[in-house]
């Protein structure tokens, strides 16, 4: 039967006790949340779902085709405009994912004999960039500024080095100013994604690029997601305008692609009018991820220090972490749990999310759930 | 500088005539709508546009998370429960574009060592999924099953057929039930894409796979968009349980992406009830296609008869179309403008959709701007 082969895979998967479910929630949780990417508790405030409600109602309920015929309202434009001017850069370019924008800014800037040097510790979207494009990709060791260094002088030509900001597994930075200091020796582009580093990250939540010094520059282009701090759906490109004009010209998950709905445009925008409000928040989300690592390296466990709202602790197995999670579960509190084969390196972790909303009590108690439930 | 091989393409592209350009479109167009793929004309109905705003409030104005951590809300599960109840299929998955949905299903069922059968009309999201998979592809003449069954005997194991089921740039159709006979002979797996089908194909716009018998079959996999019969975002794939099961965990552009907005859910919900209720929708917009085609081909212009909701009017030349398509905009008509390099062919066209709300004085105006701009 032709698809009689996934039914090995399956059970595989159920005896190494790796099988993955679905887990509908319903609106209002009993839990308390730790496990979202929503770093500014942004995705119930009423703004954002109100901004969400009046573009829906203003522009419909999607874009109603590709950006390059009828998917671009002017609602996208003032998005791309806002999102631009608040991260300081010259353009930018909003998609329908922030996986979408990662294929398209990976795709676009590494064409045909160009060498992509690409972290180890990359986002699946990154690597599948790096899988479509047309240059070759060379992998090198996680936040090694020398081993970039080093893969950018095995090639002649157009380069470009590849990077998350902050680490989805471990919520450690990278390199930035020595990954520039590397790609400028060598005129190489340098494109890294700030899904985690938005909102978080730089002076009132401007970003990784902003905080290193390299906002603007015309040899950096940075991808961000709408779906994390701005509590919403959808990815963007920010760079130079010849790079945005290149994306629109030549992405083709950009040009092939339904543009964003409008309001997932709109609860963005709410999103980044309320940030620069109340830029504060940006702080303290990156406040409450030290605390919460400061409070579970006191009780004895092993965590990562961390550089953004990711706090990522070490379990001792792939089976302890999914039983430490749902054990919390049960406690009443929804922590994330990585394990192989969504971890490069092996190493189960549960994963923590700070949110910037969240309560001196809440860190309290989610501290003590993590406690009294570790294997 | 490291992105100046960018301006050399620019101005290539400049001196071909091949410059895109995004045009925001304000809230209400002046503009006569035959350019998105709106087919039902769901996009600004107030039933969509409330599902939308109900869910954002509801339910938040992102999924704040993977739909393996905290991204799978109630309304993500119920979509997937109508959608396949509506389609004929056993289970529905439902990701954040319908581009992503493609990459999910081609990747996923087309492991190392086995062989994709891609018919050469199929979209760039097909493709892309082709190039990411770990299984080798062979592309085939457009529409050819005799094709399709060489390719098949050239291998033997897993094997899948991949192919949409109407051709977004002509909008004709694909020989399904031929298709679904080639693969059966060798066990092979049949994978088609619907985005143009769906809503418009089908015993009140179930689809393309219904209307061939092939709905719900356990060799069948379909997969479509919320984004153009449904008016709102995102993709979902359909199939067996057991192929569903396999994408939440295997399917990258699943696994590590946002789910979708709950407003593109509330709306496309929403949209889907809609249709169960007035399914006099569905061939409408096939009976606008065709009666668009009949008076086009009768005033002596070169169409392809459509088998959907897409009409495809042949240009002389590239710069042709680009001049037609403005001058239709300037009489009032939006029409979309396919040319190289969106073409597999070279030709270029223009490419008109047909909406089931589109009145015969619009149908008339439409045909009338089209025949007096013609080149
Ligand atoms: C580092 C990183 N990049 C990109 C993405 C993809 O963004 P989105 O979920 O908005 O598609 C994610 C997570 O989802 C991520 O963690
Ligand atoms: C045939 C086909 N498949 C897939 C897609 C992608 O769907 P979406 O725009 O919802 O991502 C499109 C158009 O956008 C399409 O025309």
């Amino acid at each position: 039967m032709a698809f009689g082969w996934i039914d090995e895979q399956a059970e595989l998967r159920r005896r190494a006790g790796l099988v993955r479910t679905l887990r509908p929630r319903p609106a209002e949780s009993p839990l308390l949340d730790l496990a979202s990417n929503d770093y500014l508790g942004l995705a119930r405030h009423s703004e954002v779902t109100e901004g969400a409600a009046r573009a829906s109602r203003t522009w419909g309920g999607g874009a109603t085709g590709s950006r390059l015929v009828t998917g671009t309202t002017e609602l996208h434009s003032e998005l791309e405009r806002e999102l631009a001017d608040f991260c300081g850069f010259e353009a930018a370019l909003v998609l329908s994912s922030g996986y979408a924008a990662n294929l398209a800014a990976v795709t676009a800037l590494a064409p045909h004999g160009s060498l992509i040097v690409s972290d180890a510790g990359n986002h699946a979207s990154l690597i599948d960039g790096c899988r479509l494009a047309r240059g070759t990709t060379q992998v090198v060791p996680h936040s090694e500024p020398e081993a970039v260094r080093k893969a950018l002088h095995t090639h002649e030509g157009t380069a470009v080095v590849v990077s998350d900001t902050v680490f989805s597994v471990d919520g450690d930075e990278a390199p930035l100013a020595e990954y520039a200091e590397a790609c400028r020796e060598r005129g190489a582009g340098l494109l890294v994604d700030d899904a985690h580093g938005l909102g978080v990250l730089g002076d009132g939540g401007r970003g990784a690029a902003r905080a290193a010094g390299l906002a603007g520059a015309d040899d950096v282009v940075v991808t961000v997601t709408l779906s994390k701090s701005l509590g919403s759906q959808g990815g963007a490109v920010l760079g130079p305008a010849r790079v945005i004009e290149h994306l629109v010209n030549t992405a083709r998950t950009f040009i092939f692609d339904t543009g964003l709905a409008p309001a997932s445009a709109g609860a963005a925008l709410a999103a980044l009018r309320l940030l620069r409000r109340e830029p504060e928040r940006a702080a303290r989300a990156g406040a409450v991820a030290r605390e919460l690592h400061a409070r579970l390296t006191a009780s004895g466990l092993e965590a990562v220090r961390p550089d953004a709202a990711v706090v990522s602790v070490r379990a001792p197995s792939p089976e302890k972490a999914v039983r430490w999670a749902a054990e919390c579960r049960a406690a009443g509190l929804a922590v994330g749990c990585f394990r192989p084969p969504s971890v490069p390196d092996g190493i189960s972790r549960l994963r923590l999310t700070a949110r910037a909303d969240l309560s001196e009590a809440e860190i309290e108690r989610a501290v003590r759930v993590i406690g009294e439930t570790r294997p």
